[in-house]
């Protein structure tokens, strides 16, 4: 049985991730990005879960550069999870008396409109995590205090939810990749019936105007969709941009090979960091 | 004399922006983003500076949503600093003894090739933010540990460096934007010397491949330079996206007037939320 690593604490919304996709696995909680996915790496563990956009928990800044910078994890899934947040108080706190809330500054953020309209004079105090918080709650049953964090954490730390979704958008995705060591892509089995994506990083061999337009050209009269694009800085210095590209599609699609080719030739550096199927329930 | 507000807490990097371009105004520092940019709505300040792209602070998600949906606060100008780490102690810790090192977690990501070949066995305790960390450090001197944080944050606490310019990547920057009242933009006085970005916010009409391309070729074909693009999903659900794309010059240019006139001709949304000095010392 493949044991999955994944961005921590326990009760994580990375951790809600991984639940989607690995159910009987074991599953270990890393503290941070890096180590989740040098674990990968290193082989401690068979797959990794991190998150690939902004999320609560992570910087997609720190989980590109990676996966930029080391070649060897190719994402073999994208896992798309609501984020949900409800808020969460102790089984003893009877009289349902709030008079602080406690949770991660992110998720403080998401939840905002309802805060302020529900609960305008109570404090907030920041956390580490929202499952931190959650625990914080746990240990604490004398203080009227709540948390704000998600149905994982409520059940870990046996916590009742007194509000539920009280994120202020109705829809709020997060993006989770799955990675694994080259070599290994095989081991992982999703169902052929879903989607497929493919992230490829694409450098400009010059900054003039319009070398991001040639580029998208490649794909524009391919008919090939993008469904994001970001520049980025390189990481020597400010005003040197590379593109993440995401493609529908497989990259075992002579369209897109063709485009990555014809990109080659142009004198722009394409790299592929994974042609993966899209899961999301 | 115009009063500004900041992303707090104080010595974070977020004063260090602001202390490079205001020198003699009166400084307040707020818990969050969305606290800063509703004092500036609120006239409770005159101008606000906040983080535009990931930093150890703030979310690039927070601000660009807020200006976004509330478009009453134009970009006035933007600061870019160099984020240099750096690791301290108690200045009564006479023997460097570290039994631990506190900070924020992307500060503990950002010196993490640091932190592995020069104090591997030591513990690193996250906190919630750098300024936090250090504060933290002054008021424990009788226990060995140490921040990373920035100068800033060492002169506040009046603790010791140790190592300077820890962090892993020598050219590390990072964005911080001003913003004011709508019809206060000329409060703000720059020198007219420093070069001129505009950001747009674009949709498209239709998903369809080549929609992108199509916007880019109105930018392209009249040589003007995008020094960003990244898509982001809308609010409305996964799938459909809005593009922020920065042009190098000002918005007062007929070059850029007639692309953004031709763009909303072909049924782009087009929000400008800023043409403002870029700010680099």
């Amino acid at each position: 049985m493949n044991t999955v690593g994944y961005l921590g604490p326990k009760s994580s919304f990375t951790e809600q991730a991984v639940k989607r996709v690995f159910i009987h696995n074991k599953r270990i909680a890393f503290e941070s990005i890096f180590d989740c996915l040098d674990a990968v790496k290193n082989e401690e563990v068979d797959f990794g879960v991190v998150p690939l956009e902004n999320t609560i928990e992570g910087s997609v800044t720190i989980t590109l550069d990676y996966l930029i910078h080391e070649q060897s994890l190719p994402i073999v899934a994208e896992i798309i999870v609501p984020i949900q947040q409800h808020l969460m108080i102790h089984p003893n706190n009877e009289s349902n008396e709030i008079k602080s809330i406690y949770s991660h500054p992110h998720a403080l953020a998401q939840c905002r409109k309802f805060l302020y309209n529900h609960y305008p004079s109570v404090d907030q105090i920041q956390s580490l995590s929202t499952s931190g918080a959650a625990q914080f709650v746990a240990n604490n049953p004398e203080i009227p205090i709540a948390a704000i964090a998600n149905e994982l954490a409520a059940e870990e730390y046996h916590l009742t939810v007194v509000d539920q979704n009280i994120h202020d958008y109705e829809i709020n995705h997060t993006r989770f990749i799955v990675v694994c060591k080259k070599g290994r892509e095989q081991e992982l089995s999703i169902s052929k019936e879903v989607s497929t994506k493919t992230t490829l990083i694409v450098t400009l061999p010059s900054d003039q105007a319009g070398a991001l337009h040639q580029v998208l050209s490649a794909f524009a009269w391919r008919k090939i969709n993008l469904s994001k694009i970001e520049s980025r800085p390189m990481k020597t210095g400010l005003g040197r941009y590379l593109f993440i590209i995401d493609l529908e599609g497989t990259i075992e699609s002579i369209l897109i090979t063709s485009a990555i080719h014809e990109l080659e030739a142009l004198g722009c550096g394409v790299v592929c960091l994974g042609s993966y199927p899209i899961i999301q329930k």
